[in-house]
């Protein structure tokens, strides 16, 4: 195996945004996988917020060691196993590294089934951005056909697909987003009733005049302003289903702009946190349900996909720039031979 | 009825903390009930952050009109009835004003009964504090035995009874108030575990010591620093019950020092809002076990009482003064015969 690897390894946590001095591609040996793992030749990774949070310490999961490549989600081919439970060749997903070959351990690695889907669907759609929309719309959010449901992040992987399901489930759908081109995108491609762009509009105003009643669910991606803007338009006993909040993510220990919630507390309101993996065992139905909706034609996914290994880094700070031109799944195709 | 009757008039809503510029002590003429009220000769006047909130605008109740007499919790001896439900001399409790004679709404006012306890306990221990107390930490905290139970606000009268409640069920109880005499008094009179000084301790720091697991349900009466402080020490899926946020009632419209609910992300934990009025059916059953607490030496109730409705307006600012010396249930003794 005298391939290349290139891998981008994190010589130092994040102190802000400055993830230029965090992170820097360097050429590893290919890794050699023990008994149990695959070696995997990467097709696609995956670049999401919370990626920020396992660099910078300890979460749901361990922080990435210092020193070591970065943590992500991929798919890839698998060139050597060591596992019965995947062969050479099989396409798979799971849990590797910002790096040319990743070595995953099988237990938590699926095969990638081909669907007659582009491969990019299986990130886009389905896996996480796909599952993380589909338990906080149902599970937590607990949308009902009727209710006023409004999302934060709404261009963003998870936002874009929480909409597109509230909608399905017969919500009235707002979604908030940075830029004119992204809220055209919601209501004109995917179906959303009404987009605010928050960076030149007022939120708060603009909620009051567009759900008079209240919002009943919300999906809350990004906290801060947008957030407080949310809450002060809560309905009596709304549900707030917490995904993400990525408008602190490079605060580090300083004081962050927190939220407000004497409003969750006059109306009786809920915020509720979650984690995917608290919610593996409704990955098999959200799949379903996914797939099903985009043969029926109502749901759509998008995979904005960036070409390179060289270009994740350039890419994964376009998540914390308020109006990014991306929409959707953000997605590095790190071999150019992948469909 | 050539009584004198003074009342507390919201002559403007408050700014800040300003309340002398928005209360003022007139003379009113003594209203007369019609029919389905009573009038009543007040007794004693409840104290309670919440009424902040009422004074500025609407909450879950409208605000009190400019020009009028602030409202209040109650209690008062009838003297003039024109319901089937009272006669003259019931002992009644309910919501009236800040005022010598308040008339009362029959339907929303109920007689307390002669218990042989002063009268102070229907206030201190019952009715709204005990009734609060009960549903923040059974129905909406969920407490359970070996959990570990933090309260805000733990010297005052709701969370006083609170951290009793969840001592009684068998959680380890931790209260946060603001002065080591409060402190003292948490443990060493009403049986909390520890109890922190938020004015001279750091929070997060000593929460983390005494609570290494983490805090699986949190009550909620302040918000700001104390509440970031608790936040960033919950346990997996703990629970927080939103009962105030006095730390921030005088903000009026400027930004508040809001919660960062990273934590509560990342632990998939859940904060519920809750207001009395969504559960008077349960008040039966807490005014019930809280009787039952009392006569079996399980539970204590402190009344804190102010003589004179002229010091009333002086009594309700040590609500929002860090330090105050007032612990438990602050009340006014409206006439001087009561006992």
């Amino acid at each position: 195996m005298a391939e290349i690897n290139r891998s981008w390894v994190l010589v130092q946590r994040p102190v802000g945004e400055d993830f230029d001095a965090a992170l820097k591609l360097q050429q590893l040996p290919v890794p050699e996988p023990a008994e149990g793992q695959v070696l995997a030749k990467t097709l696609y990774l995956s670049l999401d917020p919370a990626n920020r949070g396992w660099m910078a310490g300890p979460t749901y999961i361990p922080a990435v060691p210092v020193g070591g490549p970065m943590w992500g989600g991929v798919m890839g081919r698998v060139v050597k196993s060591r596992s019965d439970k995947f062969k050479e060749g099989d396409i798979v997903g799971g849990f590797g590294s910002w790096s040319d070959y990743c070595v995953l351990p099988a237990d938590q690695t699926n095969k990638i089934p081909d669907t007659g889907l582009p491969l990019t669907a299986a990130q886009a759609l389905f896996g996480g951005a796909g599952g993380t929309a589909y338990v906080g719309t149902i599970d937590v959010g607990q949308v009902k056909a009727g209710q006023t449901f409004v999302v934060s992040g709404a261009a963003g992987s998870v936002g874009s697909l929480a909409g597109q399901i509230a909608k399905i489930l017969g919500a009235t759908v707002i979604g908030i987003a940075g830029s004119a081109d992204k809220c055209k995108w919601l209501t004109d491609d995917l179906g959303f009733d009404f987009a605010i762009d928050y960076r030149h509009e007022n939120v708060r105003k603009r909620l009051a005049e567009i759900a008079p009643n209240g919002v009943d669910v919300y999906f809350e991606n990004v906290g801060g302003d947008v957030g407080n803007a949310v809450l002060a338009n809560l309905a009596k006993g709304a549900r707030v289903a917490l995904c993400g909040l990525v408008s602190q993510y490079n605060a580090d220990n300083n004081p962050v702009d927190g939220l407000n919630l004497l409003p969750v507390l006059l109306k009786s309101g809920t915020v509720q946190g979650f984690i995917l993996l608290d919610y593996l065992h409704r990955l098999g139905e959200a799949s379903s349900k996914l797939g099903q909706w985009l043969a029926e034609g109502k749901i759509k996914y998008h995979a904005d996909v960036v070409d390179g290994l060289e270009n994740t880094l350039t890419a994964f700070k376009t998540l914390f720039t308020p109006g990014a031109a991306h929409k959707g799944k953000l997605m590095v195709r790190v071999d150019p031979s992948a469909n």
